[in-house]
């Protein structure tokens, strides 16, 4: 690798020069420009390559101690890290969140990082506040539709947020549960408040033993991290099984009265508007009614679903979350914009103050500065990417993408269901699905022999699950994932299944049926494929004689 | 503004085909590749706008409905949004941290959102994280040097973390915190741990009443919104006065004993290397010291004054920091690098588990996957920008930045010393210096008067320097913050001064001589200096009678 001279001259000229236009980096650049599926397609190695193969690659704990010339490192990008990198714009790669993206995104990431502004604050960012407070605004209006005086009143306004835009689903749910947490043990006379006195000396004035969090087994993981950070204490999650996928009102409800007989109080209710695994959404409607008995937050995670309110079709789908406190959305799920656009959306325009910040040269008193009701300082104008893809596409475009999204995953449903080698798992609500690859002779067996036999099929069936995962992630062509799940069909006994999320605007129908064939022809190859069948078949004679 | 069509081909088309090179998307690609100074100066507009008048632009809470064409909307990017942007590349923007960028970061930025991983775990990121983990291997080798056997057992173990990479400093700081909370009140026998049971429990279990922090007032605010969030409360933040601006161990330590010898505990000091508003490095060895003697965890922030370590002459202002627990870096502000990269590095690799999280689908039990203990969960590869720019720039290109950061803030001091009509309020340590306007009869005043009347003059010099801050700030061709100070020389009083960080390579001695005589000019039309001269004039006759 040649060693670049280490002279103010050569360094005024990294800040000041672009690259030649025959150099590697403008290369990629160009190919980038040109067709992006191309690029990935001839970069990205599908070949399997062990984790620990890659990280020999990045082993030096060292700081390289000489500058690198920019079209030798542009040179080893390309082969230590965008090699071995996912391509997420390929229609095959169905098992997560991440999609092609449209491709005016590329240029106007050079946009982004061209003017660099700090979100912290105004003197930094100047109309990116008010363009982030804009999205937050429009994000509100999709899930509240309050009024236009509401939004003359609030959207600009320096004493109100309508939302925190972060990084993140995770820093949305917590920033929404710490605002949640600031406003329940807020100050009143003879107590300071639990943002300035703590959540010990909280407890204690409120008379609380416990804060807890009520959600289903299939909150997002965040929670978790939430209500650690915050105080509460994991245990205070109270994660309620859920055999159908969504959370039941009436074990909400009991489970808060119960809870708040011990002498602890319900944070709060999350209501997840599609789970991460399956895409399920709880019943938001009487979530809500039961979040309002209880006297507690209603907090809903929609990072992933929340797009589907762009649906006139499907909106129905999330009915009640207009009812919620709180809206986490993803912007880098379902709304095509690169990852880092998470956002928290309050009904209130008040409640963010509960967790308004000061400071002496920066968000200082009765300024627009965003950096007061967000957990993060210093961001970037990732909002900007919010902004033109909701003009770019428009309300309209969304809607033909969600729409074609959930009517993919309804069609490939049926492609399950109608494939004698595959169990569907799990219906799509949104756009994901889980389902199992199965010999039909098992499929058989599972309805008719004792429930001690299934569970031995059932293991059985979990391992060539994986295997299969595994199998075709290897061969490179395509890629689903696979998680774990209780089944309200097995008693709520969990099984291992295949993940699909339909999100990729590029994903045909023949790509689906490709990658179910591929799966059947993988699992057909495998000794425990046999053994099943086998097993399956002795066991049908055994029962029918 | 055109409509564009809503059909599934227009949509297929905006995530398939690139925009015409002739478009307007395409020229202002073109234009931010071939000279981004002179994009910004073009299209960047330096007269005053009010925000009032921005925020007309951003005024609609509606999402729009129709789709818009990608030139249409580019254009009114152009109009509405980068028009009133902050120009960071201009050499006479000298007010906050962000500053010209290497020219490989637009390039590097579309390969970013091109390959658009997802880092919260190695299926949605694969090359990535090692990148990242090798990345916080090399921060953590440059603050705590340890031996390549210890890199060689830590920087790809799934049970160790050298580091979290987070957006940016003030998340970097919560982290810290969490982590030092969760390990003192960590689980023992009979008690689960704080992070499960909660701060309450925790409290109660440990015998203590709060939890407390020590840094001096010119902590970053963001430790107040951390001990607000972990629970602690902001009142157990404290801020020591500090007159000469860094933090006196002997305050700290009796501050310690006093808060401990209440039922308390300290839970962590916080040196400062580098504060935001001048720049000066608490005596963080001094430091260390205390917190060994008070048992407790010891965090610097070195958001800013990190990067010094690069530097073998500067690298001694930071002396003690390897014997830090945790450290906070920014690589958004002296690495270079464009907004979101923010790390907090740990000493010990084992600490991070305090805060580990497992999830079925994801960060599985054994798994290297960064989520499982970062704050943040989905996030993007801004680990890339880093790696490039350790390898573009090399320890010695980092150091010849530095080095000349420094000797430009120190001839910058010098030039404000032999200015008759300036004075300086803070030397520089790193590259950041105060200073005020003032007229020279002033500061002859200031010597020889009362403090009643010295205590007037500074008054109405505050009232100076913010109007010539306004004023040249709207004027537009440069600009200088401000903040408010308190000072040794006036007993711990507070005043006004501007503000200044020389970390733009591009900035020359003659914008700096240039932004100081506009500031003088400006000063000089003021009535309020010539009320001042006025003041002070009778005040010397006064008191030399």
């Amino acid at each position: 690798m040649g060693e670049a001279q280490v002279s103010l001259k050569h360094l005024y000229r990294v800040f000041t020069k672009p690259e030649h236009k025959d150099s590697k980096l403008a290369q990629i650049e160009q190919h980038l420009s040109d067709n992006i599926m191309d690029f990935l397609s001839q970069h990205v190695v599908t070949k399997k390559t062990s984790l620990e193969e890659i990280e020999k690659d990045f082993s030096q704990a060292g700081v390289p101690e000489s500058p690198e010339f920019v079209s030798a490192h542009a040179e080893s990008l390309l082969e230590k890290l965008v090699a071995h990198s996912v391509n997420t714009y390929s229609p095959t790669f169905i098992g997560h969140m991440t999609s092609a993206l449209p491709y005016f995104h590329l240029p106007l990431a050079k946009l982004l990082v061209g003017l660099n502004q700090n979100l912290v604050k105004i003197e930094t960012s100047k109309a990116f506040t008010p363009l982030e407070r804009q999205v937050l605004g429009m994000m509100h209006n999709l899930i509240f539709d309050e009024s236009d005086a509401f939004y003359d009143a609030h959207l600009h306004s320096a004493r109100h947020a309508l939302g925190a835009f972060c990084s993140g689903g995770t820093v949305a749910n917590i920033t929404a549960l710490w605002v949640a947490r600031n406003k329940l043990l807020g100050p009143r006379p003879g107590f300071n408040g639990v943002a300035k006195a703590g959540l010990a000396a909280a407890y204690r004035h409120y008379d609380i033993n416990n804060l807890g969090v009520i959600c289903s087994k299939r909150g997002h993981y965040s929670l978790s991290k939430a209500v650690d950070a915050l105080g509460l204490g994991r245990e205070q999650l109270l994660t309620l099984p859920c055999p159908a996928q969504t959370l039941r009102p009436e074990d909400a409800l009991k489970a808060g009265l119960e809870y708040q007989a011990q002498g602890n109080k319900v944070l709060a209710i999350v209501g997840i508007g599609g789970t991460t695994e399956t895409g399920h959404v709880d019943p938001l409607d009487e979530l809500a009614d039961v979040a309002k008995e209880l006297g507690c937050w209603f907090h809903v995670d929609a990072a992933w679903g929340g797009a589907t309110l762009f649906s006139s079709t499907n909106r129905s789908k999330l009915k009640g979350i207009s009812r919620a406190d709180s809206v986490t959305m993803d912007a880098h799920k379902q709304m095509y914009v690169p990852m880092g656009a998470g956002m928290a959306i309050f009904k209130n325009p008040e409640d963010a103050n509960a967790v308004r910040h000061h400071a002496q040269y920066i968000l200082r008193e009765g300024s627009k500065d965003l950096g007061a009701t967000t957990l993060e300082g210093s961001r970037n104008g990732m909002a900007m990417m919010v902004y033109s893809t909701l003009h770019i596409l428009g309300r309209r475009g969304y809607e033909l993408i969600i729409d074609q999204n959930i009517e993919k995953a309804q069609t490939f449903a049926r492609m399950i269901n109608t494939h004698p080698q595959f169990m569907l798992t799990t219906s799509p609500t949104l756009s994901l699905l889980t389902y199992r690859v199965c010999p039909a002779s098992v499929q058989q067996a599972l309805e008719k022999v004792s429930p001690q036999e299934c569970d031995k099929l059932n293991q059985k069936l979990d391992q060539l699950v994986v295997a299969v995962q595994k199998a075709q992630r290897e061969a490179g062509k395509s890629f689903v994932s696979r998680t774990r799940l209780e089944c309200a069909e097995l008693d709520g006994k969990a099984i291992t299944v295949f993940r699909v999320v339909l999100a990729n605007p590029l994903t045909t129908e023949q790509d689906l049926a490709n990658i179910l064939e591929e799966q059947a022809l993988l699992a057909q190859k495998m000794r425990l494929w046999k053994e099943l069948d086998k097993r399956a078949m002795a066991m049908l004679k055994h029962a029918s004689v």
